[in-house]
């Protein structure tokens, strides 16, 4: 057995039972988070290190309830378009990509940009969810991914009985791996029917597995489902029977009180990303309405081609003003209610906050340490404001992983982050030169 | 004379003629751009100091058309309140600070947080702004300040003669130096009446001074103007004969068509805070709008009281997500343009676009570099997107003012932040104190 001790540290739980402690100490044992107190009152505890963290926080690692993680690779090369003109472009570039093995560098870029910046948990959503999972497997992150499912074949060109064996072959390589989990992930309500999502919310009963959708995010996708089903998009995929607890909607944006009701009573969760919802012209989710009818709501960077990069400050950040903004009123959508909902919240909107987004005694391992030392942290008043208005991801100097101390003062312990940054260069140059070569055809 | 070349950068001008420069390279001969091209057309150059830059951005610094330097000290300290609560509950802070001494500590950290963005102009609006104005010639900022008015006394106990005999001692003090700028900056239409706007006015016009002033940003302000003047904001700051092409209107949210009219037809510059907006809940700048209307409109951070830090990148991100949102098109607020409103825009704004705002011969050597080697920042298809949708501050490596190098490999020659921390991390625990022995009286 491996133990570390952390002491010192501004310990931030997002558990309820003590939030905040000063000079706070926590004790790592193999993946497990084995005691939190104050440091006095673990100065009893063994451990084979001990990180004096000299008053940084500590504090449960960012879960990113919504992505997609290999949009790395293409990200900033379709922008300034409308969600139609977006996929028209976007799907043959990614049909390339597949075509030409561009997407390992842009999951394991991802990956690392995700660590770097002190997300440890992601949902992903993303074509060959097989390659994601073994480069999450193999560079210690704890990625959610599975089948994406269309009702066409799309840019990996692989038949609904194609996408139900993938499902089969994933469950028996990653099935019982305790750091990455298999999903279903079936791309929308306009892109897959509603036999096809029946038949994948019972493969997901069946092996017991998150059901991972986009959901009431762009005006085409409400038009289409609202002309071909007559129901407005959350209220068909309750119609189809696919809404529950394992169920969580990406975006959620274009729903009435009604969906709202709908979403509550099925125990639905909901991936907010505000600042790909603005970007895309998309809207403004009604998270304070969720949060009132106790909705599972987390927060999402989404993928890059849509928003960029993977920054949760960032995100927590627009999910504050935006909140503000929406309710009208400044009181709402506190500092220390967004870091709940970007720790334990997006935990519990993936049905996981019995085993992470929390520093408590007998969870995982997944924690994250900020220094707030840098001018632009200074002086802090109270670190809830600090982390959302302030800090950055560079502020993030520890990442561990289920027990696993992947970087230490802002330096991977054992990805070759030259190396990766390298393969993921060299695949821009590469789909620069294909892209320029077929215009020019 | 000192001169600087570097070479081998990806050099985003701002400036039409030539927006960017591959393998670009730029002359500076003391504070002055003295040549700008490709590396092989300089090349002939002579330089005391060869910069290679191996591929990074070389750009012009961002401007910050609106600011409150000193307000870094006091960030965090009241959050989550409405506007009218906020000004009840700052204000005696702020009367605190200027008799306690703790904004020098405020100004010095909000300088040095700004310079390591790559911040290299901010226009600032804050009491005792001789001190700010000497603290940023000694660094080496380029500084807009001058003095605060107000009907009544005001956290500073100033009266309205104390402060047009302030304006004349900065007048002596600065108004030759180089480097910083004395302006005017009445606090706003609601809290300065016609008479007294009218005579600072006088005076703004007889030394060539920016007016800057808040208008049209919270419902508070334009219900207050309204009843009292039977006017909106900005249409009463019209009527009173203070709009013109020295005014630099802050925020300038609640504007109708024909108050943009008016806005173009006078020659008005805006300074746009789109998350100081969000977090106010004050709403959303018609900036497109603005902009079509020829407008001059800069980005700015607002002050650490409202808005918390002081980051040209998230304000660049928020201001495109937002204008894209707001104005239902994605194609609207391309990266370059917003790059473009950073930089050049703010220049114009602050009515500096003739010696700063672009990497232009002749100007000023204000300029930053940029490294978009992390793994956030690449593949890099568009440096604009770049910019706007992936790097952050802490990407910036190197920091020209006036020609003098003052950050290289995010550290400051001559400056020594540790201490600037020090002092601010100090002030903060003085805050704190002095806060809860008056809450136990």
């Amino acid at each position: 057995m491996s133990s570390t001790l952390f002491t010192h540290g501004l310990v931030i739980t997002s558990d309820g039972s003590r939030p905040v402690i000063e000079d706070g100490a926590v004790l790592v044992e193999d993946a497990t988070i084995a005691g939190v107190g104050s440091t006095t009152e673990l100065r009893g505890s063994v451990a084979d290190r001990v990180i004096d963290l000299g008053g940084r926080i500590l504090m449960p690692g960012f879960v990113n309830t919504h992505t997609h993680l290999a949009g790395t690779i293409t990200r900033g090369l379709v922008e300034d378009v409308t969600t139609g003109e977006y996929l028209e472009k976007i799907w043959p570039i990614e049909a390339l990509g597949i075509a030409n093995g561009w997407f390992n560098a842009g999951e394991r870029l991802a990956m690392a940009e995700h660590l770097l910046a002190g997300i440890t948990t992601a949902n992903d959503m993303f074509f060959d969810p097989a390659s994601a999972l073994r480069n999450a497997s193999e560079i210690g992150f704890r990625l959610l991914a599975g089948t994406v499912y269309l009702d066409f074949p799309g840019p990996d060109g692989l038949s609904p009985e194609q996408r139900s064996a993938e499902l089969a072959g994933l469950l028996v390589e990653f099935g019982t791996d305790p750091l990455v989990q298999v999903t279903t992930a079936p791309h929308g309500g306009y892109t897959v029917g509603p036999g096809h999502l029946q038949a994948i919310w019972r493969d997901a009963e069946a092996n017991d597995l998150l059901f991972h959708i986009h959901a009431a995010e762009s005006k085409e996708e409400d038009a289409t489902i609202r002309e071909r089903y007559g129901h407005r998009p959350v209220e068909h995929l309750g119609a189809v029977g696919v809404l529950g607890e394992r169920t969580v909607l990406a975006h959620a944006i274009r729903l009435d009180d009604s969906d709202l009701d709908l979403v509550a009573d099925t125990g639905t969760a909901v991936a907010h990303c505000p600042i790909s919802n603005l970007k895309t012209v998309s809207g403004i989710c009604r998270v304070d309405d969720m949060l009132s009818r106790r909705i599972r709501v987390g927060l999402g960077t989404d993928g890059g081609t849509a928003s960029n990069d993977y920054d949760m400050f960032a995100v927590m950040r627009a999910a504050a003003t935006l909140g503000k903004y929406s309710t009208q009123r400044p009181q709402s959508f506190t500092a220390r209610e967004i870091v709940g909902l970007a720790t334990i919240g997006g935990a519990s909107a993936l049905g996981m906050d019995d085993r992470i987004g929390s520093i408590t005694e007998g969870k995982r391992a997944d924690m994250i340490v900020v220094d707030t030392s840098a001018p632009h942290n200074v002086p802090m008043f109270d670190p809830f404001t600090t982390l959302v208005y302030q800090a950055g991801r560079t502020d993030v100097t520890h990442v561990m992983v289920h027990g696993r101390l992947l970087i230490e003062r802002r330096v991977f312990a054992d990805l070759d982050t030259e190396a990766v940054v390298a393969e993921a260069v060299k695949a821009g140059r590469d789909i620069t030169a294909e892209l320029s070569g077929r215009d020019s055809d």
